[in-house]
């Protein structure tokens, strides 16, 4: 089994080194709303289970399965052939259940059962059931809004990275940036993981532009400098030897 | 019945990949004061009831249904007309009845009473009374300044955006932007729907630019570009073809 | 009665279509200080009595009448003859009694005394006494300050507006922005009534220059360009077929 | 008795309309540190004192008479010799005592004995004593963090200017700008008071430049642009003709 | 005795009206981290003990004396011979004594201990026991966090401002800027002292300038522009003819 | 012994004077995430092993000492011999032992437990133990964490550096900057430390530039401008001799 592990995804293994994310680090994907971040997240798991043989976990905090799955068959991603093939596990551990509507006043009861501990949990069973190698977490940031201080969020987290480093996987936690803006204040959780990788978007008179960059990669010489990408019909795509505003 | 829903405003479907908002989504129109977002959902249901043969809701928590009425007869929608042929309901659930100036010193009175499960009963009972297939909530601003924390308030959100899911309709939710200025803050609505379009104004030297962009859609590969548009005397019109800054 | 309410002040009728505000809507003066909010507010009545033959009721919640009137008649504007005519009316429902020297220790009293009804109700009593058409109140900031949490400050500001709209006249509501720069954090205000209209004033290299836009109007296509305007000796002169930094 | 009160500060009454402030107005001054906000104070008291027959009341909060009068002796100001003359009184109505080294320890005791009905009854004694037809109040911003919410300083401003409009004379309210930095937040005050005047600096590339701006100036026609300024040896000059990057 | 201190510091009497400080004067020195402000008060301190006879005091609030006349060895100031000469004493008042590291624990004890009283008597004996004419304070800013609110901190800094104007000395009080950038909130020591000196950096493109500022000075006219000035091996070194950007 | 300590780091002892730390003096590294802090510290103590023959303690706060180890052995750094030739010694202090995932609802109970006299306690043992000339610990901003209030920060950092001061030892502090953007809140730790590097990022157009600077060295003449630098596959590299934008 080789030391690294390589993404699948066009343009950003040659970024990282030609050869992947190091075997068992865990990387932030931090990006603003329809940047892409859940279909660089699936698409690290399809490439994962079709190209390398490696099983995947893809817990969600936010959003249905069934959805997901819909919104990814449009780049030709058959994940429900990937589940009966045991290559690929969605758990839900959405801390709220949809209330029924009958039921709606009493929403807020959920919240508070959700613990680190379940979060945990669900990864292991998942982890052992497929006998995975690579985990997805999407959201972070609903998992962070659940610890009041900011003390309790970054020592959260960290048991959280700790308890990965475990797992044996190489693992993806997804994060929803704050706004827009290249200047902005760092997430407690890039000084945590081990890479950092931001999708963001910019501005340059009246054209918007994607930009790929990774600013964090332990134990690996990476290209750090910001390359533009595109959510394509086949996925995310970069273009390691392009600059952004060509 | 298409996978696809047409908005039938000009040049929208352009930028939707020539065929409009993924069906059974949710999208997030955010837009500052004076931006045309009533226009652009009242349009929306407008041309849903009369071109496409699908009925609308639009719930208002803020404004009085005759006012809207009156001011989209400026751009030749017959709303009233719809409302007899059972194509269009305005449901008001406005979160406090105007008191009478003799009750004033009483109104925060019917404040607490409003509750998401009142919301999503009017939905559904318009929804029911005229087969609709498309929603709106004109602004969900008010909606969440009824929730004291940031954690209420997004689970909240989620629980209205997955029972919308349910209701097999195309929604609009309308929101409010909290400034001017292109670098912002997202709001977090942005990361529960399944797309968000942007109106926004930009200044450059002295000439102020109206700016539409779809910044989100899950399943759908769209022009993400900004472009500009117009609150014309037919209604809001987007120029897909033009630059903001031409 | 025409549908629209002329303002009489130069320029700012052809930038509102040409036909000026929609009856019977509120319309949102927000300025700095010394940007003419006032002079605005009173030319609008002053032309409405002189010339439209709609009288006008004056409720200020900041200044002493007397004083509006003396520094007006430097304008060429007779207020105290259209007040013997029934044709203006001035009301002071400010907040606070200006306290005499020696119980100024006790100035906070007044203060809790003061409510929504109160004013709904001077402003019912002007409208009924002189059968008016038009009114403004200057400024509603200071209402705002009364309520200590935003959303109590929204319902009052949504009750106000919903009252307002029954009385049957063309309204002013005079704000105060909160600092300079283009860019700036949207007032909730800007949201509830039916049109907002900009004073501002904007730095190019060391020239200070005034800058008037309608940003919003209901019902009406308007010129939404920021244009110069100016404070003449016969009060505010709008010049739309300028633009700012000529 | 004219309408208007001349400042007798070079440059000033130019920009002022030709004839100074119009009497009983009373003003805010707002500069940084070093801006020679006192030094505007202490010329206008002068000059009225000296050239136009105006007896002044300068009412200090921060600093000892002793050590204004030794300064202002480097601009050829005798003021001693005003007092004598009973053309110009100093009124000491710092909050705190300062107390002895001793006492060091109870210097809070003081503060919350002072009241907005003290700093009045300081007033009226001077402007009765010699009747004063000039006051300045140096600085404000004291006076208004005695007050601990936003509402409450707003009134006792309000009170104080109110009883400030019956005393006759023409004042001065030396306010202490917050930052610097063209664009800012305005203070409340400059929408209470009848005139606002700015002693700002500006950096343009490395060079520093102050800068005189008339901002407001009720029922008066003034040069809002802003203008050059020093302080010579003779006191405040302003260079109405000439642009503050010539 | 001269009405005017010199610094003796290269440049900055120069720019003081080649006079140097207002005698009795308290002037503030504020600078970002590496700005040499302990080396500009140790050098002021210093040419006034070897070439103007005047014996000087310095309050650490911060740093050993012994740190500080290590460092300041490098300069060439022999600063425990001028100590021996009575021409100089150091004032450790840190409001912590440095606990042992068993008794850490207890750390926060001291901190209410400290008073005003204490700092203002340990400055009393020190200009008493060596006949001292100048002052330094370094830093004030940890002063200033003893008081949690800001009314008492103004407070305090008053009173001991007030206590220093009696003491017969010219002084030097040291403050930390809160950050980097030209624009920038004011300190209120600014308005309570009677002079600012400014130790700032200005990045332009990728170069970092030195920037000297003499902000404010009363009773003194001064350059008031921006100096480049640097840290030699012979202390502060600023330079009166030359711009920061040359 | 010099009184220098060379970091060896390749261009960082020609910007420090050509001589490098000065010994018994302890330096704060403040860069974001990925910037090469902990390269920086590693390369410092191996280089100080290796090639100056002074042991050197590594204090971790956030990482496992095998993941660092592990990571390192990329730029060819043999740490494990080192440890077992007693030249360097790595010490986890980790305020909180990573809960087995059955406990993890219980993970806040050890945060309470850490205090400063146990890190000290634990350095102390370390220099013991090696006879260490070297010290890091890596992050501070975790220890800073656990001091609710800004005065209590303060003054544990102080204790901290005080107590520092007394091993004999030159001490790296790792720091993590809140934000990118050059302009900036300095972080008090910056005034109480002996010396201030920076490793920073900065975008110039679609370009992103590494920057190392020393912006406070005490008793030490520097190279303060900014200078390019690199994570190359032997550790960090600093160009001494070109500009950041070249």
């Amino acid at each position: 089994m080789s030391d690294y592990v390589q993404t699948g995804i066009p343009g950003v293994d040659a970024m990282l080194g030609s050869v992947g994310i190091p075997r068992g680090h865990t990387i932030l994907i931090s990006g603003g709303p329809g940047s892409g971040k859940t279909t660089f997240a699936i698409q690290y798991l399809y490439m994962g289970a079709t190209e390398h043989g490696e099983p995947g976990v893809y817990i969600t905090l936010d959003e249905e399965p069934a959805d997901i799955k819909k919104n990814m068959a449009s780049f030709g991603w058959n994940l429900p052939q990937l589940e009966r093939e045991k290559k690929l596990i969605f758990i839900n551990v959405s801390p709220v259940r949809t209330a029924s509507a009958e039921r709606a006043g009493l929403l807020q009861l959920g919240m508070k059962e959700f613990k680190l501990i379940k979060l945990l949990g669900a990864v292991r069973e998942g982890v052992e059931e497929i006998g995975a190698k690579r985990v997805v977490i999407d959201p972070v940031t609903i998992f962070n809004l659940q610890y009041p201080g900011e003390v309790e969020r970054i020592y959260a987290m960290r048991d959280l990275i700790a308890d990965f480093r475990k797992n044996g996987c190489t693992n993806l936690l997804i994060s929803e940036l704050r706004g827009t803006g290249l200047d902005r204040e760092h997430q407690f959780e890039e000084y945590l993981v081990q890479g950092v990788i931001l999708l963001r978007t910019v501005m340059k008179g009246d054209k918007w532009n994607r930009m790929f960059q990774v600013t964090k990669m332990r134990g690996l010489a990476v290209d750090n400098q910001p390359r533009p990408y595109d959510v394509t019909g086949s996925g995310i795509e970069v273009y390691p030897t392009l600059t952004v505003f060509h």
